[in-house]
């Protein structure tokens, strides 16, 4: 089976939820008129279809070589890799001057799902890169984005990022990579781990983006700076010269993403490996945060293209295999007719619909942040981001593990077998909730930067938002559902969230663990809430169509996938509620001894 | 890290919590004293810890040898099957004459949770011959009996069970393969799938118990019969003889459990395998079944063995790993010090408990159920038998699956790492709510065998013996812990069980497809309101005996670890009723198209 794009759905979130013909009237971004959209769309649907799906169980099955440093791609990698550059798929935010196609993220996010779903370790390549070229545009000088900038979003070369040190991993205060100036660069020098593609076959050049302490740099994140490394140096005239001082020295063995290169690094061990500061000297954690926006974006993704093609995988199995019967039917029926597999697969139906709502509202907010030329509209666009950011990649990727189980259970004991592939899809996507900040790491980002700092400014935002849907489903005369119970919950929703954030902004006076305790249950809450929002604005959407004369199928459907979320998923939110406001302390008095090996 | 069977808390829930020292009164048991027990479990817990557990990664990376129909084991496991046999820990309950030790099942299930803690893969082989032992000792001939019990007792033979089919596995009416009576045996033909450990190299012979159908017996499940054949012919003098036509024609590559063969067994090839009906004909279903309730009582207990794995691994690498820093304390902190770690591994802890107290009740029952001496006292127990064994075998199972997704989480990027080994466990664990039945099949059987056939009568019973821990929360005057709230759980555990109870029979005579749309809520919620009752009455018994001057530090956590379970847990099973009750029909509105692959 390969992975189709739900295009009808994602054109009708683009459309219908996400204002993409608003989009298109911000500067920049004109040229996203639906007709160009849909086109795009399309293409690279047939793209993420033919040629990308099909390498999908290929890299889970031969996985990486490696030897002499040099790590190679599986079979069919290299191939497909310089097609997704040649039809300009590498980064297609990109601005054109830059060689880019200036779509909006909210496109983007459209593209990177249908990628990841299609197969995640092959986009993960494409979507370091698009980090490293928002880092360099926005933060490296001029002569640095002269050279490298147009030959990374072309994806002739490609990008990474390098944080993780053995010692440091959530903990970035911990690094200790050094970097010395040296004449117009420095040197750098220190192990690096986990790095995403940090070598391959498929790209003449590798640009590593390094953070590392500059001599006498202050202790903590504050001494951090970033630095730009290629893996071959750049001639003066932009041709490649020689190869700089940094080393695969090892690959790691994983549970998944087979395809994808995870490489230990070794800068500067034969005298240094040149690099370039990028930006200020000490600010490089405030310039990986910015760009870890759009990584977490990204991840979140991951989890709503994995769960979609869990999904459909679960949903095709279902639809052919036979078992048992049923009374009124004659012979033994398809097992989707069993109601218990047909609440498995809305489960994960639902709940993907709701997360890429989100994700994509979180990609709507960004354009709108970055090409509105309101600074007031912008400014309010970026603190939606900043709140959704940890929603969406904390809860879109918990959701994406939870489809890819419950895609395996439909299987049944075809699920546990390699050759099914429902397998694979459960081990690629167990690294989305610990990549680019673990879902624990999402959480303290929640609470702590998104609702204490502001003193939940952004959430009353939210929650106004969340009100005129509140309204609009009072209002409305329709009679295509049950309206008085979709009311209902979003009116609970706007309850509970407004209480956990009381919640959490009062006890962090108290004591600043207890809302810690307690973030996970805030992270989760906040999704199965604003997941309810974009149910009941799809549900409304939807109806608008259904009553102008639209009669598509996926309408219908997402009538009774919001409602099925109302009754399956939603009633979740109450015992989050609980957990949040009376559970803090009992976490808190488990001793070390209590949780420990043996009793 | 190898794994260590926690000894201290299993027997405390023996003794205190299963009545242990009652059922030693009990005819055929009086060999369990508490002092044998716990030489017994000793004994077990070194045999898990130095020989079982660390062929765990063993078996996971070498995986099986398939060549020529034989299959070979991971290096090591033939001398450590040997050890096992040598010990007599392949069947610890078979009785003193088939050459067991007759110990309770109670205990058994400690042993078998401890060495499948230690290694699931290696301990399916005895847990497939306990249930041979099982169905052959109750169903077959003396003949039989007295030709193959010892053997498969001792563990020199070993059992499987051979249900599925291509096109029959959860849905056993579908199978075809068939029995052709001749002289005093029968000649069988057909094809097998998914025989755990159908072949292997660890014993002189297998016996296979294979349902098949005789000539012009009844369609449907009415109509298949239980088969014995052995892969090695038994001559009369009991010595081994020709080889049977029974082939192993190739083995799964499997998501975990690598060191377990999966088989597929073509039986008649070369002019029709020698079987022996066991019992009556077309009575095999019924026998299978009556298997089936240990065969699950032990998968309930992997899920809860692996629980406790994942647990121990993922609080060993909390406890050294350092991460961040934390106000009060100077440099970094073990990661356990951080709010939602503790989080996550009191999640498993708390949750492991809860299930280990109910499986071992479930195995206590079946003891009386096996031995009392007053019919009525032995029906009762099997009526809370039957009801109990889809709760746990479902709950556990499901619980063991998320335990090992946290200890993964635990880990961060190294939980993704092979060489860790928390990636083994969550590969390991995934088959455990498929096989033996699905967790929607042990749904099914819940509300349906269970509930609605008495009208909820086995229900009624374990509601009050909830209701007598909740008379006993009432009335202590202890004040270890919050008993007001632990009373105010069950109270509610009581109510909500009730009222979900009687949903499930008011709605099936309206239409049965209701109650399987919520049968899964209804087997969730069973688990966490059972479990806290489990946890309330670990919580009295634990303050009982620090009251009585045993300050053991395990007793101090399971009072923490309940307040814990009722903040953290509980809160779930009033989500779980109103989807039961309220959601029930959104489930059964959606389409196939609703759910099909592209919208």
């Amino acid at each position: 089976m390969t992975y189709q794009a739900p295009l009808p759905d994602m054109t009708f979130v683009l459309e219908d939820l996400c204002g993409l013909a608003e989009l298109a009237h911000l500067p920049g971004l004109a040229d996203a008129t639906p007709e160009t959209v849909a086109a795009v769309l399309e293409e690279a649907a047939r793209f993420a279809s033919t040629v990308i799906s099909p390498l999908n169980p290929v890299g889970d099955r031969l996985g990486l070589g490696f030897a002499d440093g040099r790590v190679t791609t599986p079979q069919g990698w290299v191939d497909a890799y310089r097609a997704l550059v040649d039809m300009g798929w590498n980064c297609p935010t990109a601005r054109p001057e830059h060689g880019g196609m200036g779509l909006p993220a909210v496109v983007n996010a459209c593209i990177q799902e249908m990628f990841s779903g299609a197969n995640t370790a092959f986009q993960l390549c494409s979507m370091l890169t698009q980090g490293a070229v928002e880092a360099i545009s926005h933060y490296a000088s001029d002569e640095l984005r002269r050279t490298y900038l147009q030959h990374l979003v072309s994806g002739h070369w490609t990008g990474t990022m390098n944080l993780t040190e053995p010692q440091a991993g959530s903990d970035l205060a911990a690094i200790r990579s050094r970097a010395v100036p040296e004449e117009q660069h420095y040197r750098i020098f220190g192990q690096k781990i986990f790095i995403t593609y940090g070598d391959h076959d498929m790209a003449e050049n590798i640009v590593h983006l390094v953070l590392a302490r500059l001599p006498e740099a202050p202790a903590g994140v504050k001494g951090i700076s970033l630095f730009l490394v290629p893996k071959v140096l750049v001639n003066p005239d932009g041709t490649l010269g020689a190869t700089n001082d940094v080393r695969c020295v090892s690959i790691e063995h994983k549970l998944g993403i087979h395809g994808s290169p995870t490489c230990t690094l070794a800068f500067g061990d034969n005298g240094g490996a040149v690099g370039y500061l990028v930006g200020a000297p000490h600010q490089g954690l405030q310039y990986m945060f910015a760009m870890m926006n759009s990584a977490r974006l990204g991840v979140g993704l991951q989890g709503v293209g994995i769960a979609e093609l869990a999904g459909q995988k679960a949903a095709a199995f279902a639809a052919q295999r036979k078992q048992g019967s049923q009374a009124g039917v004659a012979g033994s029926v398809a097992i989707m007719a069993h109601p218990d597999v047909r609440r498995m697969l809305g489960l994960i139906k639902a709940r993907t619909m709701a997360a890429r709502i989100l994700a994509y509202r979180a990609a709507a907010a960004q354009d709108i942040a970055h090409h509105s030329p309101d600074p007031s509209a912008a400014a309010a666009a970026q603190r939606r981001v900043d709140l959704l950011i940890p929603v969406v990649k904390g809860w879109a990727t918990e959701m994406g593990n939870v489809s890819a189980s419950l895609g395996v259970q439909v299987h049944g004991g075809m699920g546990f077998i390699e050759e099914t592939g429902a397998a694979q899809i459960l081990r690629d996507a167990r690294i989305t909730t610990i990549y680019e900040g673990t879902t624990g790491i999402q959480a303290l980002d929640l609470i702590g930067r998104k609702l204490i700092r502001d003193q939940g400014q952004a959430m009353a935002e939210l929650l106004a938002d969340m009100k005129t849907t509140q309204e609009r489903l009072a209002s409305t005369g329709d009679t295509a559902t049950d309206w008085p119970a979709m009311h209902g919950m979003i009116g609970e929703a706007i309850a509970m969230l407004g209480a956990a954030t009381e919640w959490v902004l009062a006890n962090h006076q108290r004591d600043a663990l207890l809302p810690q305790a307690s973030a996970h249950a805030m992270l989760e809450l906040s999704g199965i809430c604003t997941g309810a929002w974009a149910m009941a604005d799809a549900a409304l959407a939807a109806a608008l169509r259904i009553s102008s004369g639209d009669n598509s199928a996926h309408l219908g459907a997402k009538l009774r996938l919001a409602q099925f979320y109302r009754t399956q998923v939603f009633p979740q939110a109450s015992a989050l509620l609980a957990q949040l406001a009376d559970g803090a302390e009992t976490i808190l008095a488990l001793t070390a001894d209590d949780l420990g090996a043996v009793t």
